[in-house]
């Protein structure tokens, strides 16, 4: 293997948005779900999936990094309102609600993350309904949780993607890196919020139309390791081709930094091949670009190959990224 | 009036579980939820409740002050799952699961903060489903968020109060103040899991039955503090008898301790008068202690008598605790 390929693995394997995961198998060993029949889904998910009737309410929380919080605060609340939208997005479900937890020393400060949370209610159109202010801590932070509601039919899960499976990625590529956050790709706050909140439902109408075996949300692992997390969680491995991953011909120059971003609205789905394009053209219409960029299978490795180059990012008989091993597949030996 | 009752009174007014709460308006203002149409109730209640059907989804979250997680790191997970169980039970609603965000920089610390959260599921039979966890930071602090389930003719909100209703409070006196939290009354920890989910099904109980206009949990401002709360959202006033309150022959010597004390189980009602006997029988098989202690009026000044003395601890039409008016009340005149 040439040193381009490489760079690339070494890139990911060391990213902090990918080796920060490492931690999330202690606190979930510790917590199990599984005697709670109520619950269908949990461990290894976007958001968890609770019994409702003929629905599942979803649910999921994530906090914002406290170096965010300090260096823009206004992106901070608007980040934590996005990255929770986008995990019930990854579910296939529809956000209803949101609660956060403030914590505060400096009312400016905080005047202006509840400035950027606003503008987050403003373009997702999901409202916050609750939460808590702790009005005298030494530090700074915003955690926000979100519920979400979804078919049973209709979930998409992490943990089901299934040999011969497509790998579809879907991104909006007219974005931008903030200058405090590089490696997250701002897309939604320049546009339209219908538009904005038509790309979350576009993620909502791939799961109503059957058409994916499992998804995720390109979290801060970026777009590949997001896949590597989903792979994980199905016990499964898969080829992809690096050079079939649409990027902005802007960000071209800086392949690596844009594999490893978060993405404002980017979904990385494993599907029949025959609902490929069907998915793309789904969030084609909605202004993200769309391509099938490997298979799955069952190696345990997520293989892949750029410019003629090949090599092995992940191999789960011996690596973790999370460490979950999803309700779903926990029985499964391999 | 003579120096005992305005040792009281100066004692809540000046307490921080009651200052603490003046901010939570900044927040509720600048994030409205009106225009949705699917939230039922949001501000000023224990947890919003949201459309599903025939019933609400019940949604709170609350965060452990950074002290405690610092101090006593076990204490800290227990009370985060502790203290949001509580605001389902004081919405008449049955919890049904969890979330946490998590920040840590010692693992030792983390551990233990786990180990209390485990506990706390452990004893109160939710399940933590997922969350989030920053292995990194340069503070600790848990947050927790739960969901609830009430059927809609069935929830109890802080906000319905009527002239004329009994002011019911209910409270479990076998417990302590541990070490650490001196103003927590712990009844939870050393008692039979079942006992404590009775106690808390107690609650849901109360609200089958239909036999308060309004109720919450005894929460970071006390017994009377909260019932500040309830008749501050309720647009109310109220008359209590001080001498009337349940206490711990124990904690008689440190009566304005225990007012200001969060309860491990403890719910102010307001209820028709011919009801409040069932609401303390409910509670008296489950080991609570309960009493008449008061009187709803629509004078907005919460008014207290101890030993012959009378005095006015908060006047609503200048006064603040939390500032919130409800949307059940929001269009109310007075």
């Amino acid at each position: 293997m040439d040193m381009a390929l490489q760079a690339v693995i070494d890139a990911i394997r060391s990213f902090p948005g990918v080796t920060r995961k490492g931690k999330i198998h202690e606190v979930v060993d510790l917590l199990p779900t599984d005697s709670f029949k109520h619950v269908a889904a949990a461990e290894g998910e976007d958001a968890a999936a609770i019994e409702d009737g003929e629905n599942y309410i979803l649910f999921a929380a994530d906090g914002i990094m406290e170096s965010l919080v300090e260096s823009d605060p206004y992106m901070a609340g608007y980040f934590a309102v996005l990255v929770n939208v986008n995990d019930i997005a990854a579910m296939g479900g529809r956000a209803t609600a949101m609660v956060d937890v403030m914590s505060m020393s400096d009312e400016i400060l905080c005047g202006r993350m509840l400035r950027g949370m606003e503008e987050g209610v403003r373009r997702f159109k999901v409202p916050i309904v609750g939460g808590h202010t702790h009005p005298d801590c030494k530090y700074h932070a915003i955690d926000i949780s979100i519920i979400g509601t979804v078919k049973k039919g209709d979930i998409i899960l992490s943990s089901t993607a299934e040999p011969g499976d497509d790998i579809v990625m879907v991104m909006d590529l007219d974005g931008h890196y903030p200058k405090n956050i590089p490696y997250a790709w701002v897309t939604t706050l320049d546009k339209d919020p219908k538009l904005v909140q038509r790309q979350m439902e576009a993620a909502a109408v791939v799961a109503e139309e059957h058409l994916v075996h499992s998804g995720k949300d390109m979290s801060n692992p970026g777009c590949v390791g997001t896949l590597g997390m989903m792979l994980e969680s199905s016990c499964m491995g898969a080829t992809v081709d690096l050079d079939k991953i649409p990027v902005p011909s802007s960000e071209k120059d800086d392949f690596i930094h844009w594999l490893l971003a978060y993405q404002g609205c980017g979904f990385v789905y494993a599907c029949p091949p025959e609902n490929s394009q069907r998915v793309i053209d789904i969030f084609s219409k909605v202004g993200c670009a769309g391509a099938v960029v490997g298979k799955v299978d069952d190696s345990l490795q997520l293989k892949l190959s750029m410019d003629g180059e090949k090599g092995v990012l992940f191999d789960f008989s011996k690596d973790i990224i999370t460490g979950c091993r999803p309700k779903a597949r926990r029985h499964r030996t391999f």
